[in-house]
């Protein structure tokens, strides 16, 4: 039986196309030595696997041509010589945009605990990469503190819609979110509980987040660069703490990107700029996702799931990202009967 | 007796000139209740007093027009209502630029300890505000740790100079500078025993960055922002810390300012960028002081003070920071004949 595969066919230029990547077909790979054959069911479509298709230094090495889409995802295991999995495990790791991968010793897999009450979509949500990076980046980064005045950007996201939900539960005095459209904004609004969400689409963002946030910024929770950092860094408070977690609005930029002209006040407000990675942490994921589970079933947490179906869809599941066409986490099923019991 | 005085006669567009300030005749202060009058003997000329002529927000007000121009300075106590001075006392403080000062609640001086083997432009320079500052910066900010690869812009400054050597005594594994022309770099690397100096005006300090840095970048104390931030910024190591003192490239543009193009490079290398106003540190100054004034008296910071004759060529004095023509920490002498015994 083949392993339909999505491979990168060449280097894209601004937005993905049809030419940016192929669909093939490879033999199934055989599982070797401390090996196991995970069947993918589910993957997670992330800002992050933009930027791996340039040949640009990052925090992982770029996606060779002709080699299979780097991504995150979940499977079941069939086949195992190894003694971390058992057949019919649900597990998660890199499995790349393909229909069949193997957990091995370099690409290790974690096992999904069944029983959590959790659905598989949501635990990908929520627990996954992207809610850990909500949890991480305004925790450790962040330094997220009671009473914080908190703006979000990519407010209606799979991370930025968790980080605010932390902020609000957190004890946040306020909770503004910044996205794309009057429909999303009422989404973070109604459905994740912000305070406000300003529409960065209808301009003057600047001012809109003066009159928002009167007293300035405490944390501000950035996915996504450019203008709208620049907007924000123009309104922070004194020893406000910018958490650079993305910058999506970047990734597709074929010219020179946006140069930030606000960072001298940085210096007037004795503020602190600082990136981070959630790999990072992956020895202490179990902490964000214990947290988060908890939040989720106790009702805290609301999330949106937004499921495209096959892995051929794939390409155009990444580029809803940049356009704002997703509503909440992004996630390909290749296979609808693999469910958490 | 009349009080000379230099005054802000209109705002500055660009580089300060003749129609910025007046010399100005007003009567001498009397001294008040809880209060001293000094008798001014020598200014501190630092960058930052060409930020308080901006009618812009700021760590502090914009100074007024008609206002004499804010500044620190040391002088002599000549009369006093206030048990905190005695007629003679040495003392330092925001005097402005103009012979005579008062010392009031609002505005208190600090009594300059006498007899340490430091002369008064020494002690103005290494134990001074621009010195603190580097201290601060360095090892609050920056958490300059042994064995950092640390580079210093502004490097033949007086901050620069003495961040670069703080790093050194310390045990930094290199120590680099950036300063503009051969002469400076030379005196950077022969006074001030940095390992090695770059001259931005040659070009290219993004490749010649990462020639001298192949390694990256740990720490780098940030005097001048814009361009050459952005070539640091590509340059950086994994968790570097940038420690934002001061734009001294910025201060006198007249346009839009560089916006910077590299911040990603903080999410790549989960790094962090942190502005800072040595101000908030008062109540710490003498710990630095005493740090700065044993590492002097040791032999261990090398110094260099620009002398400048009379109260009239403060304005000149200022517009030398920016221009490059200065050499060391710029000081006003008002007084000659007032000395540390």
């Amino acid at each position: 039986m083949d392993n339909r595969q999505i491979i990168l066919a060449q280097r894209p230029v601004g937005t993905i196309d049809e030419s940016t990547t192929s669909l093939v077909e490879s033999p199934r790979p055989t599982c070797g030595r401390d090996e196991a054959l995970v069947k993918v069911a589910m993957l997670s479509i992330d800002p992050t696997i933009r930027t791996w298709m340039n040949d640009a230094p990052g925090y992982l090495p770029p996606i060779g041509i002709g080699e299979v889409i780097r991504g995150s995802g979940t499977g079941v295991v069939v086949e195992t010589n190894s003694p971390r999995y058992e057949v019919g495990d649900i597990v998660f790791g890199m499995t790349g945009w393909q229909e069949w991968a193997l957990a091995t010793e370099q690409n290790r897999f974690s096992v999904v605990p069944v029983g959590s009450g959790l659905d598989l979509a949501t635990m990908m949500n929520v627990t996954g990469v992207t809610g850990i990076t909500a949890y991480f980046g305004l925790n450790d980064i962040g330094k997220f503190r009671s009473g914080d005045v908190v703006v979000v950007s990519g407010a209606a996201g799979a991370t930025g819609s968790v980080a605010g939900q932390i902020a609000r539960a957190g004890g946040a005095s306020k909770v503004v979110g910044i996205a794309g459209g009057s429909e999303k904004c009422a989404e973070v609004i109604e459905e994740y509980g912000f305070d406000d969400c300003l529409d960065y689409r209808t301009g003057n963002l600047r001012q809109r987040l003066r009159e928002a946030c009167p007293k300035g910024i405490d944390l501000y929770f950035d996915n996504v660069g450019g203008e709208i950092l620049d907007a924000v860094l123009a309104n922070i408070a004194m020893h406000a703490r910018i958490v650079l977690c993305g910058a999506i609005s970047q990734y597709n930029v074929m010219e020179k990107p946006h140069g930030l002209s606000n960072t001298a006040m940085l210096i007037m407000r004795r503020a602190r700029m600082e990136g981070f990675i959630v790999l990072d942490y992956s020895d202490r994921f179990v902490e964000a996702q214990l947290e988060l589970a908890s939040m989720t079933l106790d009702g805290r947490l609301a999330h949106r799931e937004h499921l495209i179906m096959g892995l051929e869809n794939a390409p155009a599941a990444l580029n809803l990202l940049f356009s704002g066409g997703n509503h909440g986490k992004t996630l390909v099923v290749l296979d609808e009967s693999v469910r958490l019991a």
